[in-house]
């Protein structure tokens, strides 16, 4: 398989994305500069899989390694100081280099870790999840408040991104359907002919060189959103689609019922109710939901409450006024965003469970 | 009075530095947007003496405070995150200002939340210490590392820095000396005509005239460099210059048993010693010596071994490599990196005591 690269302007440096099959065994090759000490970060279920190669590939510079336990529970404070604790100890200086080995979680832990050890050391995701290709272009680094997801973090872009396709296939499927709809919620911001391929595609048989085009294409279509305004302020919030109701759902159902992809499909589906009512348009609202009923997405709302949801939604840091903005489609590939009156959208919500269900 | 302005232009955008008598008072006038909330942090020395003042000059804007101890211990990860979860439970959105109004640790501190509290919010100093004007230039915040100083933070540049030398004139004498050994030290990285009209002042008398001219000159030299390096490549690292022995004293001695600028003035003087050593050249030692004498600046090494203080240097985040990189003058305004040898810096230690004491 042939080697594919992005090259991305972050607002502070440019940076490679390097996709193709068995990368992480050149990783030394992808490194920008002399590093003094490499420093991995990974989790304990990526570690037995991958740690071993990555170490074998930096030899024979001088390599640290950190494993931390699997899950969203370690990006908080705690951990958070205590690798900084390590990086101390293994005596990390502004000339060594942390490598951020997982998914979505390691990316933004190590990120924000780099970005802020001696006010940022250099970085390098290597993710090994279909949703990190999300992560891995805008800089966004993060962890948890106990009060709430990602209010503590920083952009600090990497070095560079090194994506071996690879690893994506020991992912379980709930993983692959969550990195899935992030790459329909791009291909849908993007144009219809992108839409349409990947409305072609069976999960179940998904080939390496399907989804290196896939993540290849969603990442470059983020990219040139995120070039255009890196820090959030009009053009990206439309990579909100579908995040409305998806965030309000994870956080009313509690984040691990509904992965966050899973989530954000059904809110992609509510995106294109809201737009109907909104535009009078036509999207393929069936033709959506059919992909993801044939792919296996959970589709339904648990019978949580309009209010409850409504309650959610004015929770989530990015609703900065009264109404609630929410991010639309006068068609594919032409994004909006249009302030939707609680009344409204307590409306929609209770029309929309039905439409999920039977329409 | 005048006020006077200077814009800085950061990597991220341009600023305005406003210094004048009295202008914690117009605070308002020089917000530079509509903000939804305004959030000030300070201490309890500061508090009482012109917390009122900013509240006042901040009216109709929604405004919270909170009081802090004063003191370095508040740049811990523990304040860092009770800091957080005020802003939260304060409602502060991305819209929100931040405002530091205090001396280097409120802008070290209070920086690094805004820096970081949902991926950065506006914010603006307040410095109430000439030494503050240091750090009101290169966008530094940070907190302490229960293993050092200064390892947690970012690069990160307020929005406005307000002045007011009015608020100076409360500063106990150790304060003003300590400020001024910073102003000093840019003099002498800028020209000598500027280093001449420093030694010129005496601290006991000074007027507000005075401080505003010597603020403004240091805060130019500053961001002229900064501008010029705002990552601490090169050029930036002339701003350690007194700072190798300097923050060695200070570590070795404890922190508090020296202010840092009294430290930085031992280490000015010494990195003359070195100078003359290695460049063979003549600078006014002795009149540099006079004036901070005639200022009162403690001149003693405190009988520390040369052997503990040059472990201590070795342990400055500063140096990445084996010999210690030192800021040097070839003359005044002419500063250059030098590497160091231990064995060399063994030997100029050793017989620097006696020529601060006696020479």
């Amino acid at each position: 398989m042939e080697t594919a690269e992005i090259n991305v302007q972050a607002s502070t440096h440019a940076y490679s994305i390097v996709i193709g099959e068995g990368i992480r065994k050149q990783t030394k090759q992808y490194l920008t500069k002399d590093y003094s000490l490499v420093w991995i970060i990974t989790d304990e279920n990526i570690a037995p899989l991958y740690l071993s190669d990555v170490l074998e590939a930096c030899s024979p510079l001088q390599v640290h390694h950190t494993v931390i336990p699997a899950g969203e529970q370690t990006k908080s404070i705690d951990f958070y100081y205590q690798l900084l604790t390590e990086a101390i100890e293994h005596n990390l200086d502004r000339n060594s280099l942390l490598i951020a080995l997982g998914g979505g979680v390691i990316g933004d832990l190590a990120g924000f870790v780099a970005a802020t050890y001696m006010r940022g050391i250099d970085y390098i995701q290597m993710p090994t999840t279909i949703l990190a290709h999300d992560s891995s272009v805008g800089g966004k680094v993060a962890i948890n408040h106990q009060l709430g997801k990602n209010l503590i973090g920083s952009f600090y872009a990497p070095k560079a991104v090194i994506y071996d396709v690879e690893t994506l296939f020991t992912l379980n499927k709930k993983e692959i359907r969550s990195g899935y709809a992030e790459l329909v919620k791009e291909a849908l911001i993007s144009d219809e002919l992108t839409f349409n391929s990947f409305l072609q595609t069976e999960l179940r048989t998904l080939s390496k060189t399907t989804v290196k085009e896939h993540i290849l294409k969603g990442i470059q279509i983020k990219a040139h959103i995120v070039e255009t305004d890196e820090k959030e302020a009009n053009m990206r919030k439309y990579l909100n689609l579908g995040h409305t109701l998806g965030h309000a759902l994870e956080a009313q159902l509690g984040y691990g019922t509904l992965t966050h992809g899973e989530a954000v499909a059904i809110g992609l589906l509510f995106a294109f109710h809201v737009s109907k009512s909104v535009y009078n348009n036509h999207l393929p609202f069936s033709e959506l939901k059919q992909w993801l009923k044939s792919n296996n997405y959970p589709l339904q709302l648990h019978s949580v409450e309009p209010q409850a949801i409504l309650a959610k939604m004015k929770n989530d840091k990015k609703n900065e006024q009264q109404n609630i903005q929410m991010v639309l489609l006068e068609q594919i590939g032409k994004p909006a965003i249009e302030s939707i009156t609680d009344e409204d959208m307590l409306y929609y919500l209770s029309i929309f469970e039905r439409k999920l269900v039977n329409e």
